[in-house]
């Protein structure tokens, strides 16, 4: 006896819900982050969480593809595939505090599982998160985004939604790379063009995606560390509509996954954020849907690659 | 610490999740019975209970006035003032197999509770609801709605959201009164009329609640075990937008909880459901918030009858 | 066999879909005017008419009500009770035109049926329906709205929402007077509120509606033909939302079916239009639901007044 | 004159209303059957006929096309190319007599016209829509889906929108084969995968249709009648948003079009459904229109088959 | 000639565009704080002062009554009767640097005008604005509100939407008195109640406005200094749904405007700010016209009393 | 110090604003055309300007590419690159009047800058803005539109959105010639097509586009001037959503940008309008956001093509 998607408390894919400093272990463990004040445009992103997880409820694994083969399959192992770890209790307005908070969560939930999902929230939350991976050797940043987000300054502040990856690389000396995939906005910041480019970074314009994704992949180190940070705005709008600050002609959700399957292979994901979901602007209830998929898929890819 | 009304899994006023048949006691418990398929009109009642939960956030108690009174405080109570038993496991499309469930989910909630609270749904699974009830003496059920709900049968069937009081009078013996709050629709059914009238229930016009409420109450016998109702169509849609058939000139929430208090001062409180919400109906989020409300401080006036 | 309220095409009240110059006769008979051109703020008034027949089919007739009474009942009468004559067609953009057709249109509907019901549209279309009226003594427009629409040139134009009664009355010898019930808006244009009281006109604000109704009233000329033009937002807009330009403070729904009842109790109706609904401005459907009751309710009173 | 698109009854391309069991003759006969209570996630395909019928009036025949050409041409023949049968008069929650029904409509209907033309509802309604069509010999369905809605039980019952072609293969023995197309579903149910592979269905991938559709479409047998269902979550969610059950990556508007020019040349149409539109879920409008224009193109090439 | 409402660039009733330092005088000047991170629950207010300045289009003054009178009429004056000084320019996120533009905005247009008008924002941009009239002797606040926004820290902040006339009362030694009207929220904060009351503030709830009203403003001490603090909210949520915290049976539009009227031909007003319109929330989009109306008439009671 | 895009008053790219006849100069100059009247489907076009203005604010130049070469960069130039002209002040309902208001405020924008830009209203007030141009020798036409616009006469009026090229060919024998770009409905009227074919215009299905374009584009006459009129339903609907009558398979961002970016190289752009924008059918707001890219790449083309 299973619920329907809309019965029953929404925990992400009806996972054993669990406090972040609890006694539990999992392979994969969710914690949402329904934070949205660094963003300056479109608000919204603070019910993502929680959209996402009533989303999840259509996706419930195990997959069995038309081939038969099941993934996502909780049954040979011992502890849970997924626990919820709930969200992060964030104050109202204090960004600093929020922060912290944010870093201290996804460590203690870092520390309890193999791989972890963070549900944001604005993009800014990235710089927190990664506060919580400080101590993992070559740690390489993959991000598919439409825009750079390493602006130092933006609008008087430094802890925007535009400026995640300059806060994380002056703060974590083991943050060794980042790669942007999907770059496609109109105005880009030339400090911070220059910054990421002057550091070795990797930018990867939409356009080179769609015509170069496998040499640009094959150039990337093998068997880094790698963190994955999902903004849904790096996703066509016509895709998923749902997002502060959407911008044309960006990534199908094949590609997407193309390009997601292709780094968890190569690489040992370290943990996984999807971020700049904004529920209400997308009536149709799609965007959750498409992102709570994505993310199900990418597990779901990672967990293949391991065996 | 406690998250931001957005924050958080969405459990009834955050309170702890239990299984129906589970080892626990409470004073208040809630279950949801997402089911609306019962409806001949606008369909959206299926996502009231997670609706309800989620609007409860911004109203948990304990709920201190002006005065510097608190109410629904559980500070000097042991058992929980509140658990939350998630929504009945459904079946898809098979109503007779809904309506056991839902009986057998009521019951055992029921069996551990002081007073069960259950979010619908639309208002054919009143009649499940009451089944499990059958052994209360002297049963007396409030409802407070536009419509009537005594149809025999409607487009072909018996188990509609028209008709759950009918079934429920021919089921239960114990089922005594049924006094009807609020009736405004256009088009009565005769039938439905003659027949609860034949039975000797009160059916009250809105106008006469306006006019009429003390003398209403009064005459009503006291000290019964009291079952109430409240479909929300029974406000006024510019109170409450968001369900399937809106009537106009309904109750102001003032009225509404004016006539609750009064009764449940008067009576033994055994059940409360509130049904018809279709929160997709009202994009201002407005209605479940109302809702959520008024669910709220009908248990603050039923704690405050009992002290 | 009966259809839900969303089954089947919609025409009004499920009545039979004639032709304006066909060969019927009826007592009601509904005419749709899907024109919205002449407005100067929110349009959507042309999708009106399939909105409130759509709507209507919540409201069936004949309406029973809770004492028994059956109102609109067509089983006595030969002729049909309702016939549905479709909508005008109208060109495209040529508002003269568009007047030349409404009026020929009414003429046609108004000649084979006792009372013609428009739906408007916006509320110049009052202007070309008054036309076919032109033979009628002693004409009595009985006007709900919070606007005077009285004014002679607005935006350079003579013809807009803000004008029908001003070119009514010029056209018109036999019009003889206008009563304007629920004035409410915040600017009056000084000239015409000028040229209504030079002619006579009775222009009564929303106040003292609510406080004086009854010497109003009884101040009208007895047994007049009139006919009632309703203005939607007339109607309070938390009653009724969908409409072009809301003002706070207007009629309950209540209220205004005192007024309607009271007027076609004393007076001869001769024609009835509704106008300036805007049903994709109130995304809760409730809008439509309301001025579809307000329509029959309204034409059950007319029918009780006869009997 | 004509009407402007919402302008008049909205009947399917205007076509002349006519009872199922009424004295007509058509080449094209549509039927609406506003049934959605057998889905099991977000409800609104009950709208689509309405929906499908108002949209359908900016695409009223005949076509004529960049090089002049006329489709869908009626002039040059004595029966009417389309009708328009109205919704099959549905009860309200009593599955079983809701299929009777439709099965005795859709038989009806069959029996007066070249090429009936099924509005869902919910995928559901195949099932009781082939049971029409049991004297077809050889009988093919063709199924653009997402999904297989092949499946036995689902969430207790076995009549839900996953089952259709399950129940139509036990209960038809002359349904040959069924192909379905676009297959993306993130979840099968094995079981229905291997019923469905065990009697021979074809199966097809949404990449295999991109990559390989004139190959699988040679492959068909030739020459047999073919059923059609068309359920519009085979469309991506970017073109087509307003449906129950969205997935990622699906036919384009083009594509589609194509595969069911290809079919409808090579083998005899006997019946269409389009399903699963639930107009609700997208403001834009565009989903209906998208579907009605489908609905229009895929009859302008059947005609086009038949010349 | 004059521009339709949705003509034109939107400034506020088609005043003058200037900037809050330049070299202007006028009656009253609008000033608006696009500022909403300091709410805890739904976002929208930053959009507030765009959509007040479209909506103040449709009441672009003289306001003409039907008595003749015109009011808000600048003809006599030689300053401009409104300015319209635009947004204040804020940061992104960071909440103290915000509030020192916002005060020093408000002190650069309260120089150059007799009654600034702000328009927020959420209720917590009442404490920058405040900061502004640091030097008007014997200053009293009047708020019309639903909740009493005089908590000291609430989720780890003294700066959000609950605080602002707690941080106010510790800057401001002139802050002499606070006046509540409307109160209603389900929950206090005892220690925001107790320290309000110990100092002697005034707390009236919604019940007591309806039913004392007269008695509470006369004993208000007459011709103090007062500023005017509307947060939206105070409006039934059935007038005005476009809030983020709606609470039910609030003040209809007469009732708040009478009070306002009362209150302003008792005192000087020295300025008004209008808070917590959240536009996104009501796609009625009758929010911000009644708002805006309630600004204006607000301002014409204000010339009134000078007068 | 900047605002955030929601912040200030919004005139386009946040320009100076300027009125039609005023004393200045300017590279680019903005007028908006708020008239949608013409248009016989779902009306919203009169909201395009002040969403378009609104939405340029996330894209104000200069556009620094990852390359870091600005674009639109107004640092080394005298005049302003960017004026905005307001809107039109048209009339309510007067067709012929308000054509004649749009040729005199376009005449008098066109001599005061280098480019226009004309932000629609919908498609009919093509032809009054092309009537400004009467002067330009060899004036080519360059029209983005998935319809031909070249109707003589439909639903009675030769001035719809459907006519406005034909109109414009008649009335200036200096404009030599139109090609349309982007083909796809699904009901061309023959006699447009052969009017448009026997004048030698160039008609282009979108097909045609995808597959053709190069030499579509190097068989245009170089180095004429050319007007370019992009009606945003070329665009596919998936991409933008926001307009009266969507056709699927349309343009994608990239491919109009790139048919534009060659459109300008090869010719002298001597005026551009964007029309069909209907903001409130796109609750996502993407439409409006990717149209004001698209004028905003666009000019960023005009203005690299000129160096």
């Amino acid at each position: 006896m299973t619920h329907l998607p809309y019965g029953g408390i929404a925990s992400f894919v009806r996972a054993p819900l669990v406090d972040p400093d609890g006694d539990w272990r999992a392979t994969f463990a969710v914690l949402g982050i329904p934070f949205d004040i660094a963003l300056g445009f479109r608000p919204g992103a603070r019910f993502a969480p929680r959209a996402l997880r009533e989303a999840s409820l259509r996706y419930v694994p195990p997959f069995t593809g038309l081939d038969g083969r099941a993934r996502l399959d909780a049954s040979s192992q011992t502890d849970p595939l997924f626990v919820d770890a709930g969200d992060v209790v964030l104050p109202s307005l204090e960004p600093e505090l929020a922060r912290e908070r944010i870093t201290q969560a996804a460590r203690a939930v870092r520390a309890r599982c193999r791989v972890p999902v963070f549900l944001g929230g604005d993009h800014s939350v990235s710089y927190p998160l990664l506060l919580a991976f400080h101590d993992v050797p070559d740690l390489h940043v993959i991000q598919l985004d439409a825009h750079l987000d390493y602006t130092d300054v933006r609008n008087d502040t430094r802890y925007s939604n535009s400026s995640p990856f300059r806060r994380a690389t002056e703060a974590l000396p083991n943050l060794k790379h980042i790669t942007t995939f999907g770059l496609r906005g109109l105005r880009f910041d030339p400090e911070a063009v220059a910054a990421a480019r002057a550091r070795g970074h990797t930018l990867v314009p939409m356009e080179q995606v769609e015509t170069d994704l496998d040499r640009l992949l094959s150039a990337l180190p093998p068997g880094q560390n790698v963190y994955l940070s999902v903004d849904v705005d790096a996703l066509d709008p016509a895709v998923l509509p749902g997002t502060s600050s959407p911008e044309p002609d960006g990534f199908s959700y094949r590609l997407a996954l193309q390009l997601i399957a292709s780094v968890v292979r190569r690489h040992r994901l370290v943990g996984l954020d999807v971020v700049e979901l904004a529920p209400t602007l997308d009536p149709s209830g799609r965007s959750e849907l498409i992102a709570a998929r994505l993310i199900l898929e990418t597990l779901a890819e990672v967990q293949d690659a391991w065996s």
